[in-house]
């Protein structure tokens, strides 16, 4: 498409951490969803990503309708310089694109010995409690945090009762939601996983205001006002549709996608060595937690994720036939050797 | 209890702030709990609250003890004045006790044009996706975020499924909970409110895993990690009890209570009257999303608080029997006039 050799790797590594972790749905299988962006004119493949204000702890970038796979990674590192130079580092994005896993930024604090913070806004699919429009992205948080002889406690969670991409391997298979996921057109509960395309919506974390989806709508919204309304990015409503077919909003109040990345020292609060035993005390405590019968044992944040790891990279990334056919017909378009 | 007449005021207002804005298990009603901690020997009433570590953006403050409701103003003046310095502030807190509502501290940043962020462990009543074993607390977020023309958002919010004040309020009404709040001791779902005598324990945001109460955990958890690892505080099912009866746990791994305190300067990331404008405009559009028949208005995080306070500052706040005999008893005891 255009990119330079280093942005091409870095997009291509941010993918296959996804594929690798289990997270089919943001990894090459998007990759058509991207070409698509590009093809409408929605992603500069050479952009001038840049800070365009800054104090000793924060910065706003604008990423110049970048990758959000490249924009991210470049946010993140400026949150981990300024973490180094006093303690944390927040960086706030407007004019981006999707960026693919959450998880993958923060996890990018990890070898610095810092805790990692990523969140993104994304197109409206979400009806706030009360609301049958769709006003919010599934705005995912992912937090890391280091241990010691245990793996790091990573956290990365759609703000949603369900993520997206689980909805969509439901509709493949023609399969029902479970109640709670999803509403109708008219706000009502419905388990038909195609309801968004008949005018319903995704449900916040909570499903229901008696379960606290009022809660699930707040952290959503959080993301949303850190990502975009601080960085000059759109927001609510106004997000750009990931599909490029659908048209953008009218009268957007801010640039592109939007972002929020954050890294804090371990040793700004505590001697690193001190804090690493104490979470893996903190780990070993709640992975030998007695479990509800029938269960192995408690999860930490991060385990599926890491499990999943070991046996893909051993035996590889099966993929769907659709998105082989994708893969080949981008092969095709861009004159590539298959 | 031996307050300073300064401390006595702060603690004072955060308890009111609770009762004001309608969160009643927060306010007085604590108010012999925290005597009862008092006499217990396990709050310090003329703690020397320090800073024990810091860096130009972050800080790591010992509370001696001190009431929660006393050392968390502090720390969080701490944070603003580093957001002042450095664009944001970031205090960690540990030896500490229940800090009353958290978004009583977030607020606190509202007035200095920043972004509040407030959160506290608490005693271990919530189980973990798959687990029997209370491990975690209530463990409440709160983040506070000003506007211009419109009320502050400001979303404060336990990361279970309801607030341990909705079940208490359910047993002394005799009611059943709503089937997803809380499990019986062998992890099965129940709607006996009284559950937690009886080795039952409370669930998480998403109250199954079908719903992703990992997710709720997964905040629960952080909240822990940030407020108690980062700081030297006890965590998970370590964290002092409320309840002055309940003995210590033992081989704590740290000490007291811990909190999270963080305060964004606006200016930091964007002109102050920009982004008021475009929260003014964030709010406006999701105010006035289209409802759910029979559902007046889309509310915005902290609207129902703000209707209470409206209609406590004119009528009073309603006092239940039990709450005034405790005060009369409370008064009694330190020989005040009633």
């Amino acid at each position: 498409m255009g990119c330079s050799e280093t942005d091409a790797q870095t997009a291509t590594t941010v993918l296959l951490s996804a594929d690798v972790r289990g997270i089919d749905s943001h990894g090459v299988a998007r990759l058509s969803g991207y070409v698509r962006l590009w093809e409408a004119g929605r992603i500069n493949t050479k952009p001038h990503i840049k800070i365009i204000h800054e104090t000793p702890s924060t910065a706003v970038v604008d990423g110049d309708a970048g990758l959000g796979l490249i924009v991210a990674p470049f946010a993140m590192n400026i949150a981990i310089q300024k973490a180094q130079q006093c303690g944390t580092g927040w960086v706030s994005v407007q004019n981006s694109n999707h960026f693919g896993i959450a998880g993958y930024h923060a996890m990018m604090a990890l070898q610095q010995d810092m805790i990692g913070i990523a969140m993104t806004n994304a197109s409206a699919l979400v009806a706030p409690t009360f609301s049958v429009e769709k006003m919010i992205g599934t705005n995912p948080i992912a937090v890391a945090i280091p241990a010691g002889q245990q793996p790091p406690f990573v956290a990365d969670f759609a703000t949603t009762t369900a993520s997206n991409g689980k909805l969509e391997i439901l509709q493949r298979k023609n399969e029902a939601a479970p109640l709670g996921w999803v509403q109708n057109e008219t706000g009502m509960p419905t388990q038909d996983a195609a309801i968004l395309k008949k005018g319903g919506a995704m449900l916040p974390l909570g499903s229901d205001r008696e379960h606290g989806s009022h809660k699930g709508y707040a952290l959503g919204s959080i993301v949303d006002i850190f990502s975009a309304v601080l960085s000059g990015a759109a927001y609510g409503p106004w997000v750009p549709p990931f599909p490029a077919y659908v048209p953008m909003p009218e009268d957007m109040p801010g640039k592109g996608l939007g972002h929020f990345l954050g890294a804090m020292r371990i040793d700004a609060f505590r001697p690193v060595n001190e804090f690493k035993q104490h979470m893996d005390h903190w780990i070993e405590r709640f992975r030998n937690a007695k479990t509800v019968n029938g269960q192995d044992k408690v999860l930490i944040p991060g385990d599926p994720e890491r499990e999943m790891e070991k046996i893909r990279m051993e035996t590889g990334i099966p993929l769907l036939a659709p998105v082989v056919n994708d893969l080949k017909m981008i092969a095709e378009k861009f004159e590539l050797v298959w």
